[in-house]
């Protein structure tokens, strides 16, 4: 696999080899196993080690497939860090039944993220209940969830990250727009508790991305990395490109991240039909490549 | 055409009748001409004429087709205004003489609005070169644009509008993303010369979006109306629901409209497969049911 330099999915030839097992511009990489989406946990967790990474975003449905013990065995047999659990969060509900039901779903979430030692809880806001217009209610009744959870969560020394998602899916996925905005809703709790993900897919495009992300130090708790690729494909929620195929500007945003003294991981979130059609191993190798020439660089300690 | 209740393109029945020709509430009521994209200029003049509008937004192209003196005969005899022309902009570009091409055809379109006697033109800023990832540049050269297009546009009284446009555009088509940064952009000129455009579906999620309208009064140049639909359509172009249809609040944005003081016509620009294909007149008698429904009881003055 190392010496297979093609990337994948753009073939666009790569600038150097892949980073090998043991590499130190691997430390802070992490593999969000949604880049890898026909993998179950199992398969993520070795796929991650097998190219020298120390660490792996996961998500709640396939843990629960290869069971919450089993991965933790595999996690410790690894020596693998979780950067983030995905997802809390679709707390957007206007009845009290639906509320409740979400913030216990957000309970499950935390003591799962307890269990695993991971590094916060992604809450992805939720849109507008059906038929509902009012974006600034089911905005206010995200930080009223947060503020129902920051105790239980403060208690087993969880952190609850909001993740600030393109407008793109305000209406039906997460009502929180920007990293203003998030921000905004951060501030009210204990950056130990309540902090935000910064998405480069998601926030690209912020007219002041790069402030923003300076006043979010000390409350970046994920910082997630994809590239924002054109012609926007045909379905929205695989739209997410390798970094260096599209339009994002990782050395300005990665330079900005760092500046916040973030220590942790840098995590790889593609959702993409090419990608996912691709064999694992060789996306987490592009991956890998792309990272190391386009946003490693910019890391204070690389 | 006035008895038929059924809405176009959503099936859902209208709960009051076609307002008739003659009817108050069209008097600011606009059709944008690709609400109805297989019509030509003249075909839109008669069309909006036919159920009693009094403005059309027209684009170049097919003003080119009809031919601008034909247009301007039309008008005349159909006591037509023409609320906008789509469009200027798109001067992101990098090397000079691409800019000064966009300078020359801002210039051309400038002449237009004149001649038509049109509300404003609208720009469309324009997305990043090929190749290019700097953002924060493509910005600051829409401003330099306009500064070089202003006193052109001044000596011959018309109003350059930037619109901004869905983060979703900020690759390729627009970059200006928020009402916020248009003003940012539009503030350094004089009111009379340079506004902003407010279209419901680029802008409807930001944060703050009623304030920022509220902060837009005396620059406001157009207000362009049309519903954000779910699920998002496979073309990202042409994603835009007729009003009601999707999940935008009308009242609290145009009652935001309506305290600026905002004395101009309301347009409907709704670019979508199915308003496209339903036969044009069926499309401007559910476009002016909603807006009689959903829009018009904002404004002050209905």
């Amino acid at each position: 696999m190392n010496d297979e330099i093609v990337d994948v999915p753009s073939g666009v030839a790569a600038t150097r080899p892949t980073p090998l097992p043991g590499d130190p511009v691997l430390r802070r990489l992490s593999l969000n196993q949604r880049t890898t989406a026909n993998w179950t946990a199992e398969e993520a967790i070795e796929g991650a080690a097998r190219v020298g990474l120390r660490s792996v975003g996961l998500w709640r449905d396939p843990i629960a497939e290869t069971g919450l013990d089993t991965v933790r065995h595999l996690l410790v047999e690894h020596d693998m860090r979780v950067s983030s659990i995905c997802r809390g969060g679709f707390f957007t509900a206007r009845d009290s039944a639906a509320f409740a039901r979400a913030l216990a779903y957000n309970r499950a979430a935390i003591d799962e993220v307890e269990a695993l030692e991971a590094g916060c809880l992604v809450l992805v806001p939720g849109g507008l209940p059906d038929g509902d217009r009012d974006i600034t209610a089911a905005r206010r009744r995200v930080v009223d969830a947060i503020g129902e959870l920051a105790p239980y969560a403060a208690e087993r020394g969880v952190v609850l990250a909001i993740e600030p998602m393109h407008p793109l899916f305000a209406a039906d996925r997460g009502v929180v727009s920007t990293l203003a905005q998030a921000l905004d809703m951060a501030e009210g709790f204990d950056p130990s508790v309540v902090g935000v993900v910064v998405d480069t897919f998601h926030l690209w495009w912020e007219p002041d991305i790069i402030s923003q992300i300076a006043r979010a130090s000390g409350r970046v708790a994920s910082y997630q990395i994809c590239d924002w690729i054109t012609p926007f494909p045909s379905d929205a929620l695989l739209s997410r490109g390798m970094m260096g195929d599209g339009h994002i500007d990782f050395a300005a945003i990665t330079a900005a991240i760092a500046a916040t003294g973030y220590p942790g991981d840098v995590e790889v979130e593609i959702f993409n039909a090419d990608v996912w059609a691709a064999p694992g191993d060789h996306v987490i190798a592009t991956m890998a490549r792309r990272y190391a020439e386009l946003v490693a660089p910019y890391l204070e300690d690389q």
